[in-house]
């Protein structure tokens, strides 16, 4: 199978994941997220080893081989020779650019994020559609796509009943950043052209994931996945861990009752596999929400406060003017039954997983620069 | 104003009525849609002049100036200079590649409808947020966005009543072609930063229009508006029209029954113009679905077949295999009241109107390239 954006904080772990499961694994990155981290001096805690590196260390290790190419995507040449050299039967596509803030930096970044998303999307689905029409799709979405409708979120899809008739829909979309809302145009995409072409897609709404290590990832400490902690590239519950071991403030922005579905990137690879191995069926776009529990921002920063104290950490909490344009109060019930009936067991947020990501965290104490907490991008 | 696309069958006409009534007006094009022809050997029934011409003919029937810019939208720069030259306080958008078949020829012509048509849309974001925070953007949609679901189509928004609670969506879209959904990613893109940059937006959802002339073009042949009749670029009712005039069969896609809301061109003018005299309020997105009266493709051949036969023409309809992904029976109720209370006052679908539309036609009978009725595109 091929994985798109093998080089990231989920790409990098699902290619290990999947190949220690035995599946035949090829990588395609261009490196965009590591000179994006460069350009705006937001570098991840630790360094990571380039994707040949790593890969050769995972054959040693594991005696599984996976195949590496970098190149990009938005390149239908690229596309085409890794099509037509893997005919896969699988494409897990994560090559997108990932982070929120970044696309509310400026015009320029705004830019890159729609072409890059929406044309790695784009090429991905002719390149099903020309080499390998039978090869599974599966997408990384968000759960930022539904925002915080005041109704239940439900799982993709919606019937709505409406003066005496009835349609199913698409879930309504309406996103909080421009990240979010090319996500939700890869969405319209590839909705359409499953409708004409078969495609078979699975769409994984995913929640904000926390967590250092994964099974394969402790193995050996250059297999990591990158952990970003600044206010760009770094996700809330990362980033609050490494605040408290750098002793700086936990950042809740704005009122802090933001409340999203969270889970354990052990968990996000465990989706992954499952997605994998139970495709869905030609002609169907199926959507599954993959999160395990949902937390407001205040009761993270609270967890991470009350586990950060036990450790000796002098933790505070400060609230600091939102950058973001969204609801701080609102309803949020979303469903997440598809991945449990598929066989998920969620490694739920306990106390001693927050210890444990602390405490790797310390290891790494000497190279937190705390100025990257907060660069001040606003989103109006 | 500026107009972007305004050399179209509907910008150029658009940049003549708005200066007729006394707008100051600048339109921008790159010829994007008569190199598309010309590479498709589907060039309109009767030779336009270009921009620079037939601004200088209008200037001289007119005394009214209207400002020309070549140059592709996609490029900042282009961009940015218009906008710094000319302040508009309004923007009407027509600048995107308009033909469903095109968009579902090949990869490359996806690309391209994809990449400009959201490219542009994204430019003038950027370029009204930089240059004119306060300028009213009109954009054009189209009724294809909202496809054909088993409910009432309402006007751009829904409420939603799920579970007890209730929400207020975007009404949701499905849309059968490319092309179609670029027009939804638009939608996406433009009520995102409607939110978050309180952009003044006029999405216009049209129907397909017809009709050859409109009161401007009507004081020089040289001043009409494209008419294309081929299979790629062509709209239904105006390629029947070719056909009757042309006796050959009107070629009907599959049962027939695939309804939509037609407009005359004459009404596309004044609507826009309602759309221009009365903006959207500052941080709102309204949605005013364009189309006067709905049709099933066989009652337009039947229409067509008749007014012609009393023409003298020897008129036959001929169902051809369906080359689209589209249902051929379904419910359709779409709401249009938002121009009707802005003052539009249709223009029926007159048998008049009918005889009027072949007999200008038949004045070009010698041009009709009847090998371009049917190229033999498929969705599939």
């Amino acid at each position: 199978m091929l994985i798109l954006g093998g080089d990231g904080y989920l790409g990098w772990p699902t290619a290990m994941h999947l190949s220690a499961c035995g599946h035949e694994v090829a990588v395609v990155d261009n490196y965009l997220r590591r000179n994006l981290c460069r350009e705006q001096d937001c570098d991840p805690l630790f360094p990571v080893p380039n994707l040949h590196q790593r890969t050769a260390i995972w054959l040693r290790l594991s005696n599984h081989r996976i195949d590496v190419t970098i190149g990009d995507l938005r390149n239908w040449e690229v596309v085409a020779n890794v099509f037509q050299r893997f005919q896969p039967d699988a494409v897990i596509h994560y090559a997108e650019q990932p982070a929120a803030a970044y696309s509310m930096l400026d015009r320029q970044a705004a830019a890159l994020t729609l072409r890059n998303n929406l044309e790695v999307t784009f090429n991905l689905i002719q390149a099903v559609r020309t080499f390998a029409p039978h090869a599974h799709i599966i997408k990384l979405g968000t759960m930022g796509e539904y925002g915080t409708p005041n109704i239940d979120i439900e799982e993709g899809w919606i019937d709505v009943e409406h003066k005496g008739r009835s349609q199913r829909f698409l879930y309504p979309r309406q996103a909080s950043s421009l990240y979010h809302t090319t996500k939700i145009m890869d969405t319209d995409l590839l909705w359409f052209y499953v409708r004409v072409w078969k495609l078979r897609v699975t769409d994984l709404m995913q929640g904000p994931v926390y967590g250092l290590t994964t099974s394969e990832s402790e193995r050996d400490e250059r297999l990591q996945p990158f952990l970003n902690y600044d206010e760009i590239f770094g996700t809330v519950l990362n980033r609050f861990v490494v605040q408290a071991a750098a002793n700086y403030p936990l950042t809740v922005y704005g009122k802090g009752n933001q409340v999203r579905g969270y889970l354990n990137i052990r968990d996000s690879m465990t989706c992954m596999r499952l997605a994998v191995e139970n495709p869905a069926a030609q002609g169907e776009l199926r959507i599954l929400n993959q999160f395990t529990e949902t937390f407001s921002v205040n009761q993270l920063a609270q967890r991470v406060h009350d586990v950060g104290r036990k450790l000796g950490l002098d933790v505070t909490i400060k609230p600091v003017e939102n950058p973001r344009i969204e609801a701080e109060e609102h309803y949020y019930n979303p469903a997440h039954r598809g991945l449990l009936e598929l066989g998920l067991t969620p490694n739920v947020l306990t106390d001693d997983v927050l210890a444990e990501m602390i405490e790797r965290v310390l290891q790494h104490r000497d190279r937190i620069v705390p100025e990257r907490f907060l660069f001040g991008i606003r989103w109006s």
